[in-house]
């Protein structure tokens, strides 16, 4: 068998999180047999937002425009600014419907040992944008995991230090979890109770 | 948010096998923060293998040309055809290095309940396939599950009847399990009990 392009897309499948080389090659086959359509589609989906998705200027999420529209919505609470990870992890907190307030993205948490440091998680940038003289209160949802944790201690130290009040998630949420799978009601109770 | 393209992103990537909204949604995160290379290699490779990878006129494996290589190659034994479900399962079969005949590759198997028929597994290639005079034997050698249980036996009729010897792989294979997944060992053995 000649399989070149085959096996060039069997080894670029690998590169998704959680794929090794038996569902890779699933999943080539499944496309190739059942689903051309979806593979292009897939392959456009790709091309476009690598081209199109950029991070807000403001809060660091994903965006096509320079500001995304959670920070232009002038409905939203200025003073209060949501510190979380990811925007699985925003799109949670949204759902909820209980936070008015504003975001800061991180797009990750310190993670030493895998070589995530304040610059990757855009630590001064946070600190800028925390201290632009409306924001009153930084309520640090970062997931209750131990790098989430070791992530709000620094972060927080550093907020205080410029004056901020600093919040955290009431521990409603389940130690050990991530934001993106916990249900709706213990977000909404955990960002009431948060201290 | 404006994710337009990110939630396209998402909802293509749910079009490979056994990806769900929250994998989707950490594959498209992962790949727009940490690896924008993989996300424009993946879009690549899908074109390419969609353009390119045709079936074998011959044994209706992927190929990039009109035959593939293992039905060209004259150091195989053409009075022998194997007939097996992917080319996974192909491939398990060659990492033996136990078997120097054909193949013909079903690309399925029969499936009544999802609508997966004769013509949809190239059945009446296949019988032209195995009578072109030099075929003497065809193993059949689709899974050792119900389907490909079933799909061995329509196809043992049909072939005896064009009075061509059938054998099927030696039980050495565990029933209910796959080759893909079955260690080169017991495939090998399987191969010379064949009955
Ligand atoms: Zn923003
Ligand atoms: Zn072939």
């Amino acid at each position: 068998m000649s399989r070149s392009s085959l096996d060039a897309l069997v080894e670029a499948l690998r590169r998704l999180p959680g794929v090794g080389p038996k569902s890779a090659s699933r999943m080539a086959f499944h496309l190739l047999q059942h689903d051309q359509e979806g593979a292009r589609l897939i392959a456009r989906a790709l091309e476009s937002a690598v081209q199109q998705v950029h991070h807000c200027r403001r809060c660091n999420t994903f965006t096509e425009n320079e500001i995304c529209e959670t920070c232009l919505d002038p409905q939203r609470d200025a003073s209060q600014l949501c510190v979380i990870e990811t925007p699985a992890d925003q799109a949670a907190v949204e759902r909820t419907g209980s936070y008015k307030g504003l975001y800061f993205v991180l797009m990750g948490r310190l993670s030493p040992l895998d070589g995530v440091g304040p610059r990757d998680i855009g630590m001064q940038r946070l600190f800028e944008r925390a201290t632009d003289g409306h924001v009153r209160e930084v309520i640090v949802a970062t997931n209750f995991t131990a790098e989430g944790e070791a992530t709000a201690h620094v972060l927080s130290e550093g907020l205080k230090a410029r004056d901020l009040k600093v919040t955290r998630l009431a521990r409603g949420v389940p130690v050990g979890s991530e934001l993106e799978y916990v249900d709706l009601g213990t977000i909404a109770h955990a960002l009431v109770d948060r201290r």
